[in-house]
C-alpha cells in the first residue's frame, strides 16, 4: 500500500481513538493480570508479606524503598533471597519439577538463546562429541520462533549441522519426522509446544518418547555407559495459558517460558534445565542462576511471574473451554460470510484462542492495518518478524505458500468477551469489503 | 566464624527488625526513586501521556490491560514504539549523543558482555584482524567488576589475549599504564569509570585521548585509511549518580550503564555504541535493538530507567556536595575512633557516596553481619562475589594485600541523613568493641 494511504489511515486511527477497540493479539503480549502487578508492586513497595523463617518482614528501612541485592548479607537481603527463592519454587511447582532445575532469565529470547547455544558450547569445548569427529548437529523445524531460528543460524555459522523440519500441511510435526532426521552426531532436538502464529500444538511427549528410545539404543549399543544426547528442547512460551506444564509427563530435558505471554510482567522468562543436562553458559558475570544466567535478579519480576503461572495452570481448563468456543464462533461467522477463507494449520490440535485464516488474493498487512482502523487489534505474522525486510510469514509459506502474503491471526485471551467477537467480525466484514 | 555464631546474630536479627534501619549499600542497589516507580506504573496502567504525533493516548482498551508488543502494527503498537523511542531519546540525551547509539539491555552485566563479547566475535570473524595474525588482545585491569573479568576469562578460553593491568596503590589505572600495555593486535581496552568497591574514579578521558592518538598513529603508519581499533570500552554503571555521562567529552566508544545502580528500575540497562563501531551480537532472535539485542523491548521499564537518568543528571552536582560531606563526617569519626583504620584507595579522586575502609586484624565478613545486627547495612566486597567461594575482595587485594579480608564498604545514598551517619557510626563502634 502507498505511504499516502497509510497515512489516511493513521488520521483515520487518530479520530477513532475514543471508540472501544478488541485486542486480539495475545499471542503477541498477553494482557498482564492485575494479580501479578499487585504481586509486583507489593515487592516493590517492600509489602510483600513473608511466611517464612524471616518472620513476615519485607523491606524495613523508613526513609528509603530499596529492592536489595539478594547476594548481599544483611537482613533484607536475606529476604530478599528467600523471595527469589519463593519465586523459583512456585515456577518450578507449575512444572511439577524442584527448584534446581529452573534458572530465570530476561525472558523467552534468552532462554532459547542459553538452551541452543549453551548445549552447542558445551558440547565443542569438550573433549569427546556424540557421533565421533562429525560437526554436532541439531534438529528443529521451519515453524519455530525467530529466537530459535536466527540462534540456529547463528550455530551454523559457528561450524555446526541444522536439519529443518518442514512440518505436514496441517502444521504437525512428527515423531516419525524426528527419528528420522536423528543422527548418531544430534546433540539437540528443538520443537515449539504451541506454535506463535498458527497455534498448532505438536506431539511433544510422542517426540521426547522416540528421542529417549534412541538414546537407550546408543546407550546398548555402546554397552551401557551414558549417552546423553540428543537433548530435547520445547520453546513453550505460547503454551502455558492452554497446556499442561509438566516437564515429567512431557518428558523434555529442556523447556522454555516468558512472562509476557502468560498474562506475567515483561523482561522475565526462565528455563528448565533437567538435572545431568551438560550446559554451557552464554554470558559472564556475578555467576547468579547457578553461573548461566549472570546479573541481579529481579526478583520482583519473578514472583510475578510465578503469580502468573500459578494462575495459568488452575484457570486453563475452564478458560480453554470457554475461549475456544468465542474462537469456534468468529471462525463460523467467517466462513459463512467468506466460503472461500481457508484456516492455515490443523484446526483440531491448536491452541483454543488461536485462530489463523487465509483470505485468498487479499494483502494481509493491509488488512491488519484496516482492522486496526475498525478498532481491532491482530496481528499478520509474528510481531518480530515486522522488524525484517519480508515481513510476510515463513510458518505460513511452510504450509500453504500461497497464503504467506494473505493469513491473519486472531489471538483470543481470557478477557475476551462474545461482544468482542461479534465487534471484531463487523470490522472485519467493513475491511474486507472495503478491500475488495 | 561459626556457624553458631552466625544463627546467634540471626536470632538476634529478628528480635532488632522493628528497630529503624540505615541502608548504606548503595553501589549494590541503589534506592528505587518514587518518580520512577511512578513512571513504570503509569505507563504500565496505560495512563502515560504521550505529547506527539499519535495524540496523547496512551492504551484504549476498556477491558484488558495491554503492554503491547512495539513491533505490531495497530495503534496501541505504535504508541507503545513511540514511548520506546522517547525513552531512548531521554536516555541518549542524559549522554549527550543521539538514539541510534543507544540500545537497551536487561541490565549492566548483558551489555557489558554484548560490548566486549561482541567487539571480540566481530573481530575474529572478520578477514584482516588489527596486527596481523596475532590472537586479538584485550587491556582491562584488575579491579573491575566480575561482569567484565569473567567475561574475559571466557574470551581467553576463546583464543584472545588480555592483559589486566594492576592500578596504583591509590587504585588509579592511568592513561601511561594503558598505553605501556597497546600492542598492534589490541582491538578492546576495557577500563571502569567508577569502582563499585572502592568508588575511586578512573582518569577515563585522558585514556580516551591516549588511544585515539595511538590509533592516529596506526593510521599515519598505514598511510591513511581505517585504523578503528584500539575501541574504549567504560562499565560506568557506578557513575552515573555523581559524574559527567558525556560521551563526546568522555571520547569512549562503549559505554555500560544499569538501571538499578541510578535508582531506576531492575531488569534494564543500555549500552552506548559510538557510529561506525564494528560489533556482533551475542544473543539471536527477533532483531530488536538494531540486532544487536533481541526480545520484545521491555517498554515502561525503559521510560522508568530514562527518568532515573535524567534525575540523577539535574541533581549530581548538588547531592554529591551534600553525601560528600556526610561521608567525610563519617569517615572523621571513624579515623579519630580507631586511627589505624586505613582507606582503600584515593579518598580524593573518588565518588562521593563510598567510603571503603580497613580494619586492620577484623574480620570484614562478622563485621558485615556483626553491623547488620546493629541496623548498618554495608559489604565487605562486591556483592555478587558473595557467590564465590572466596568471597574476599579481589580489588582491595591489588592494593593492600593485607586489607582484603579486613574491609567494609559504605555507601551513601541521597536519601542518606545526617542521622544515618551518626547511628552508622554508633553501630560501628559498639561492633568493633564486641569484636576485640
Amino acid at each position: 500500500m502507498s505511504i499516502f494511504s497509510v497515512l489516511k489511515l493513521k488520521i483515520k486511527n487518530l479520530k477513532l481513538r475514543r471508540k472501544s477497540r478488541v485486542f486480539l493479539d495475545t499471542a503477541s503480549a498477553t494482557p498482564i493480570r492485575s494479580e501479578v502487578l499487585e504481586v509486583v508492586r507489593a515487592y516493590e513497595d517492600g509489602n510483600f508479606a513473608l511466611n517464612s523463617a524471616s518472620g513476615g518482614v519485607g523491606q524495613t528501612f523508613t526513609n528509603v524503598n530499596v529492592l536489595a541485592n539478594p547476594s548481599a548479607l544483611y537482613l533484607e537481603a536475606r529476604v530478599a533471597k528467600e523471595h527469589l527463592s519463593l519465586a523459583r519454587k512456585e515456577v518450578a511447582r507449575a512444572l511439577n519439577t524442584t527448584s534446581s532445575q529452573i534458572i530465570f532469565t530476561s525472558g523467552g529470547t534468552e532462554a532459547n538463546n542459553i538452551a541452543l547455544l549453551g548445549v552447542f558450547k558445551k558440547v565443542t569445548s569438550s573433549a569427546t562429541r556424540p557421533g565421533g569427529g562429525r560437526p554436532p548437529h541439531i534438529i528443529s523445524s521451519v515453524t519455530e520462533h525467530p529466537a530459535i531460528r536466527e540462534v540456529l543460524s547463528e550455530i551454523e555459522r559457528q561450524g555446526g549441522e541444522v536439519t529443518l523440519i518442514t512440518p505436514r500441511p496441517d502444521g504437525i510435526i512428527t515423531a516419525e519426522q524426528v527419528l528420522e532426521a536423528l543422527r548418531p552426531e544430534t546433540i539437540l532436538v528443538s520443537i515449539m509446544y504451541v506454535n506463535n502464529e498458527i497455534g498448532v500444538v505438536q506431539p511433544i511427549k510422542e517426540i521426547a518418547k522416540k528421542i529417549r528410545e534412541k538414546r537407550q539404543e546408543i546407550r546398548d549399543m555402546k554397552g551401557g555407559g551414558n549417552a546423553p544426547y540428543p537433548y530435547f528442547h520445547t520453546d513453550a512460551c505460547q503454551a502455558p495459558l492452554w497446556y499442561n506444564l509438566d516437564v515429567s509427563t512431557l518428558g523434555v530435558d529442556l523447556l522454555t517460558l516468558d512472562g509476557l505471554k502468560v498474562g506475567g510482567p515483561i523482561g522475565v522468562g526462565c528455563l528448565y534445565i533437567k538435572g545431568g543436562t551438560d550446559i554451557a553458559p552464554v554470558m559472564y558475570g556475578g555467576g547468579q542462576e547457578g553461573g548461566l544466567r549472570s546479573g541481579t535478579e529481579n526478583v520482583g519480576g519473578y514472583l510475578g511471574f510465578a503469580k502468573a503461572l500459578t494462575l495459568a495452570k488452575g484457570e486453563k481448563n475452564e478458560v480453554g473451554e470457554r475461549v475456544g468456543k468465542f474462537r469456534d464462533q468468529l471462525w463460523k461467522k467467517i466462513k459463512t460470510a467468506f466460503p472461500l477463507v481457508t484456516v492455515n494449520g490443523s484446526l483440531k490440535h491448536r491452541a483454543p484462542n488461536n485462530l489463523n485464516v487465509c483470505f485468498p488474493g487479499i494483502d494481509a498487512e493491509y488488512l491488519t492495518v484496516a482492522l486496526d482502523t475498525y478498532g481491532v487489534c491482530v496481528s499478520y505474522s509474528s510481531s518480530c518478524r515486522t522488524l525484517k525486510e519480508d515481513s510476510t510469514s515463513y510458518v505460513i509459506e511452510a504450509l500453504t505458500p500461497e497464503c504467506k502474503g494473505s493469513s491473519i491471526r486472531f489471538t483470543l485471551s481470557r478477557e475476551t468477551t462474545e461482544a468482542d467477537i461479534d465487534f471484531a467480525f463487523e470490522a472485519l466484514k467493513k475491511a474486507v469489503i472495503q478491500m475488495t
